[in-house]
């Protein structure tokens, strides 16, 4: 099944226009739950749009901290749950032992969700339990570079002209060029769906590279960046209050706003030239 | 302290404007952890922008299926966990004795988070777990007052305009009246409050009013709007296909793309009325 027929889907719906009702064919964005297994532990289950799961995984279980290194996934595939529906919903891992998880321990250290209600984490404190490190000083970049990125994004982008409910991030180096992209229904998603990408392509740290994100730029954004070794983060919309004071106490540039000719620089000004 | 200085901060930042940079001051949507605790158990930590705290918690709880009733609240209180920040992130919760969870069964069954890559829940089987109940089939609305909701919402919402940072949810009667608006940093969040206000207010289950939320119409969303009763739910974005295929079986009205003279009809079209 290719890509494309799984992130959107047709259904018939009614568009209601001043007063006229006609009946047309409209895509939707595709959200669909993937589980993630270690062995054969149920680790976690995302809704998410289907294509890069494999990517998804890794991308999940490097930027929450249960691993550190490409070399320690020693098996990743999608197998199917569900064979009613024929539609691969499960990402089975294998790890390194020195690196599998104690379950119940990792339950309790996930990471809050900001955009949801929920998550295993059982405590304030364990927010910003691991020790995160600085990324690159010496990365710089153009303004002129900043602001070409959303036009470079968009262009780029095949699935969000058609359903309007999807969101990108993406990686650039630089010159501006596109290294990858990847849309998902969740923010969160398509940011471990690049830097699982970047992981599997043994491109960690990522100490030279650029993340745009479509949405807006959130303290768990930030906070994946900066595991990945990003030194610079630029988002469309706006950031959090609580994402500006970790991208300023871990010196990571954090732009937002990025639109037309005008962006707002909330930290590290100096990574941005003019 | 008043929610104004709570849900959005000042910050000093630079303002790239076609070749100019200026230092101006920047409204900030706050985000911070809050975490609920069930007697001295942490259950979760959410997220979120503070400010209506307590209802955010109910609203979760109600809405996560941990409690079907106001009455099933004990207790209900705010207190710090941080003494040198001053601020309120924690609120405690004294259940029924014959509601109160079993910590380990419950954190396997908390819902996916569309938007984040992080839950505690431990397999697909239980992300649809509950008996929902189809809202109630005689609620009807015409097309002129959904149309005119997106209008009072942006009138209603006052941290929306000074940092377009954060998501809001709000309850219509059928005339189009405000009920009640919440906003938040995270998008689920902000729907909990408001259904958690609901609670609090002994309004449940909430079937003669309508839910508009800013931004897309997701599984979760419908999910805690079904949990709540509801028989509509509007969106001025677009919804997922998780989300369309949910409200189609349980009968429930979804509505997107709510924009100046148009919409588009998704399931549950006999409730409205041209």
């Amino acid at each position: 099944m290719s890509r494309k027929s799984r992130s959107a889907s047709l259904t018939q719906v009614s568009e209601w226009n001043d007063g006229n009702v006609r009946r047309k064919e409209d895509f939707l964005a595709a959200e669909e739950p993937l589980e993630i297994r270690i062995g054969e532990s149920p680790l976690s289950v995302t809704m998410r749009t289907p294509g890069h799961d494999l990517e998804l995984a890794a991308g999940f279980l490097f930027t929450e901290g249960l691993i550190q290194r490409r070399e320690q996934i020693f098996a990743l595939e999608s197998i199917s749950a569900d064979t009613k529906a024929n539609r691969d919903n499960v990402v089975r891992v294998e790890l390194d032992p020195a690196a599998a998880p104690d379950f119940e321990k990792m339950r309790r250290h996930f990471f809050a969700a900001s955009s949801c209600g929920m998550c295993g984490k059982a405590s304030i404190e364990s927010v910003r339990v691991r020790a995160l490190q600085s990324p690159n000083p010496d990365f710089q970049l153009g303004a002129d570079v900043l602001l070409a990125l959303p036009g470079a994004l968009r262009s780029a982008q095949d699935v969000f002209q058609r359903t309007g409910g999807l969101h990108a991030a993406a990686l650039f180096d630089s010159r501006g060029t596109l290294q990858t992209l990847r849309e998902d229904i969740g923010r969160h998603n398509a940011v471990d769906k690049v830097i699982g990408w970047a992981l599997l392509e043994q491109r960690v740290p990522l100490s030279d590279l650029v993340l745009l994100v479509s949405g807006r730029g959130g303290f768990e954004i930030v906070q994946k960046a900066i595991v990945a070794g990003l030194p610079v983060v630029a988002s469309l919309s706006a950031p959090s209050s609580l994402a500006v004071q970790l991208a300023r106490e871990l010196r990571l540039t954090l732009v937002g706003f990025l639109r037309d000719r005008r962006f707002v620089i909330y930290a590290g000004e100096e990574r941005i030239l003019n």
